[in-house]
């Protein structure tokens, strides 16, 4: 198409509001356009990419035998109510009442829609295994949407739902579908997308991974063993701590710290390194407000996803006041003084350890020579505690793990029974006997992943989009339109590309060059061909390539073979 | 892919609840799945339907220069107090706030988001004219879903939008999108769509259109003149009656009708024709309730529509008391009383008429010999009637009008400069002064064009599906294939199909011929072949239609070939 009909504002300013490079480039591309918070409408050169994303999508989807259907937007609440879901699940999802008061959700999933669509027809299991997905639009009401693209409201996923008869079946239907979906990302040029294992959230099941492409500005923590390969999510990776217990424990002693509140305060005050320190931290219970007090090594932090898993509930951090019997910035394990219903809980990285600086429950006071064998004894250790740098690996057991950050373009979820069961979905086995089918996931955020690409790949200037997702394949300026030879020839190699099958855009607006060649770094198609009078007096057209990996001259004969050999090759298939 | 793993049911009986054969073949397909009231999942069969259909749009669209986006299907409420329709639009829209109470709503047409996704862009008249749509799904919390697909409450539309500098420049782009229209409903084999003038309703604007497809079972009344071939809704066509006056006018004289309430039954006691009689129909007007009686012509029935569009606010059939002072049944011009605010209207079918027989204002009594020339003097008359079976063309005056009932697949408006007038959108013409410009919109829903092919090409076993949107082009049967000879040669046929791009759906399930058959019918594939022993001791395949057009022997070598011409021919390019 032509670029001066292109619908859509391109501009050089970086919004004030843009935190992250994709975000202000899809504002200065002309790829989106803010309706309300974390609400956009898609410019069409972004329905040009994730329409070829989705397009890619549903091919590997289809390889792993999958079939297209179409789940409602709006569901009855009746249907999330069969799962539980419908009081399980907080503010972040919609509810309301239609006309005749019947009350209804607008779907941020759908395995309660993917159950009642096969709950009938998979009675034998004969129909097993069977997947069925959809790409279509979801509405999640985040609290903080943020990013652009990368934390909406409203967004468009795709979102698979595959039934077994068995564990075992499942589990290598898992392995297809984590194959597919690394197919998807490197047929999309998403470079450096990486699968980790995860918490599975409120989605429940057991084994589940997610697919980061790993960025700085990602939103989530991933473990790498550099030795192994190992990578989890921060959230869901075992933390292991092995101490070195002195040869001699010393007495427990108070001490007197004025003014050291914080568990750095108080090692550097008493000279002891923060790894021999006990720390609390102190959380309340969502449903009863009561105090949650996790002892921990000093060094650590609390994972508070592992945290939640253990206590079946949400927490948040407490507000500590007098009555509690807390004494903030002193809390120990020996004499603590809680009042009213409370828990009181240990990471495993202090289990064995000696001559530990704790708090002593006591205004400016804290002990030094705490001894966890000695001074408390029978407690019980868990792993409450997040994976460090430099921490253990829990598959190799080297000290080599890394944390990188990255952003989830996607995630699998072997999710058992969960949804079946509740639902009273059930098929009979080969002996007649009726059994419960076991499910798995597969999601994919469409609009997310368009921009995690582009947060991978651009420059200063622009996205660099990769061919096989780009909004189109060759960007064509006619430098100097208003020159006859220009235009002629330029009209030309726009007619025989697009007679060839190739997707251009073309600009032949009277603009200056610079301006021309902003706009196109901004739409970030991966091959410009220059037509201009400089060129034309050589009897060439100029190319090269977005990524600058690529510059050559074309023959006016030759050049819309050459394009297409290049667009077949750069299609990552 | 193969018919047993195809998900969804297939079965024999009519759902009781299925009032018209698409819904029901619908379901018996496999097709849908009720969710909620006017609420459906989709099975894969019409997942496939469906996104031919939209492919097929969506190529009609891009050839008239229509650019594709997306807008949000959750939307700001302020975004549509700008147009004004937050308050003026009733139930049927979705409101509701999320989690920091703000106010939103769930989108039923978006000319809202299209004006403001480039009220910025479009500001100089260089920009124009530009064209955008989407693909989406849409809610409207409709009264009374029915028919399945017909008529739901969620459903995916393509609306589109465009925008203008001039009237003439619309109507030039409106024409070609009234073309693009007919390609669409062309090739996707509905037969019997025609273009008829409509009432505009909610969008506002003068001239539109509905595209209508011709079935018994539609929900709106089309008048189609015989002579000349003008067509339009009935609600927006105009209602033409003239009178022939009698030479003399009798006296009004009150009589005695005991027990007379209806008009006819007035006529019939009074040996009147209801040709010379005036009838009353009362009205509520929902903003304040008062009343509005409208009087006309004893054998018309009110056009509601156009009343509402007089009156500029919604209407509901009257509920009369004692306080009104209206004597229900015996309601008439002369002497009329009515308490309180009310209004008056007198439709054209009236004017110049004597003789009449019309209500006395009195209970169990008439007047005879009603001149309306004499007795209403100085009233206006204006079209307020439906147009009538055998009535008078409003293009060439012939009394050669027929009803008929159509399914509405799409629609094309003239809006105007209600949207973008009411949200601030200009633009500088060529002279730098400020304008306003004139949109167009233009929708089809794309499950309802689903419905309505199904209900227009079906017999009692299944639909009939055009090639260009059936769920598969080839239903391949193997009869008998625990034959080895059968399996063999049906397996080889399923792999040179796939090779050869044909989309074929392949049975080779051991059950009964009838069985087979019978599914087959119920998914409506263009193309079936079967594979049996006894075709198979002849050296051939059997071939046949679903519309059973064809039947013809194939040959092994020569079958894929021959498939692949006839769907190229079945296409409707």
């Amino acid at each position: 198409m032509k670029l001066d009909k292109l619908v859509g504002d391109r501009f050089k300013e970086r919004p004030s509001d843009c935190a992250i490079d994709s975000h202000a480039l899809m504002v200065r591309g002309g790829y989106i356009k803010y309706v309300a918070n974390g609400i956009f409408s898609n410019y069409p050169p972004l329905k040009r990419v994730t329409r070829k994303i989705e397009q890619i999508i549903r091919e590997e989807m289809d390889a792993i035998d999958g079939q297209e259907v179409m789940f409602p937007v709006v569901m009855p609440a009746s249907l999330w109510e069969e799962s539980g879901r419908y009081t399980s699940i907080g503010s972040e999802m919609v509810r309301f009442t239609d006309r005749g008061k019947q009350p209804l959700v607008l779907g941020m999933t759908h395995e309660e829609a993917a159950v009642q669509l096969v709950r009938e027809y998979a009675n034998s299991y004969t129909k097993y295994p069977f997947m069925i997905y959809q790409i279509q639009t979801k509405f999640r009401d985040e609290a903080r949407p943020r990013g652009g693209l990368i934390r909406v409201r409203e967004f468009t996923m795709k979102d698979a739902y595959s039934f077994h008869t068995s564990q075992e079946d499942l589990e290598e239907y898992y392995k297809r579908a984590h194959k597919a979906y690394e197919n998807v990302y490197r047929r999309c040029g998403a470079p450096n997308v990486i699968s980790v294992k995860s918490d599975n959230g409120i989605f429940g099941g057991s084994v589940s991974h997610e697919f980061m492409l790993l960025t700085p500005i990602g939103e989530d923590s991933i473990a790498i063993c550099k030795h192994c390969g190992y990578t989890a999510n921060v959230e869901a990776a075992p933390s292991i701590i092995t101490n070195v217990r002195d040869d001699a424990s010393e007495p427990l002693t108070e001490v007197n710290t004025p003014g050291c509140h914080t568990i750095e305060e108080v090692c550097e005050f008493l000279k002891a390194p923060v790894e021999k320190s006990l720390k609390a931290v102190i959380y309340q219970k969502n449903t009863d407000d009561s105090f949650v007090v996790v002892f921990l090594r000093g060094d650590l932090d609390v994972n508070e996803t592992k945290l939640t898993n253990y206590l079946g509930c949400d927490i948040r951090p407490a507000v500590i006041d007098e009555e509690c019997g807390l004494q903030a910035g002193f809390i120990g394990p020996v004499n603590l003084v809680v009042n009213g219903e409370h828990t009181v809980l240990f990471d495993s990285s202090l289990k064995g350890a000696n001559n530990l600086v704790c708090g002593a429950n006591k205004v400016d006071f804290h002990m030094t020579g705490l001894d966890m064998e000695r001074d408390c004894a029978d407690v019980e250790f868990r792993d409450l505690a997040k994976i460090i740098d430099g921490g253990v690996c829990p598959e190799c057991g080297e000290k080599t793990v890394g944390i990188s950050r990255g952003i989830e373009v996607g995630n699998i979820f072997q999710l058992g029974t969960k949804y079946s069961k509740s639902m009273g979905m059930t098929f009979l086995d080969k002996d007649g006997k009726e059994q419960t089918p076991i499910m798995g996931c597969y999601g994919i955020g469409v609009g997310r992943l368009a921009a995690s690409v582009c947060e991978a790949s651009h420059d200063d200037y622009g996205p660099i989009w990769p061919m096989a997702i780009a909004p189109w394949q060759v960007h064509l300026c006619a430098v100097r339109a208003d020159d006859e030879r220009v235009k002629a020839a330029a009209d030309k190699l726009y007619g025989d590309l697009q007679s060839a099958g190739v997707e251009v855009i073309y600009d032949d607006r009277n603009v200056r060059a610079g301006v021309m060649f902003s706009d196109a770094d901004l739409l970030g198609v991966p091959l410009r061909v220059v037509v201009s009078p400089r060129n034309l007096d050589e009897g060439v057209f100029e190319l090269s390539s977005r990524d600058k990996s690529l510059s050559e001259k074309l023959t006016p004969d030759g050049a819309v073979q050459r394009l297409r050999e290049l667009i077949a090759e750069m299609m990552n298939k």
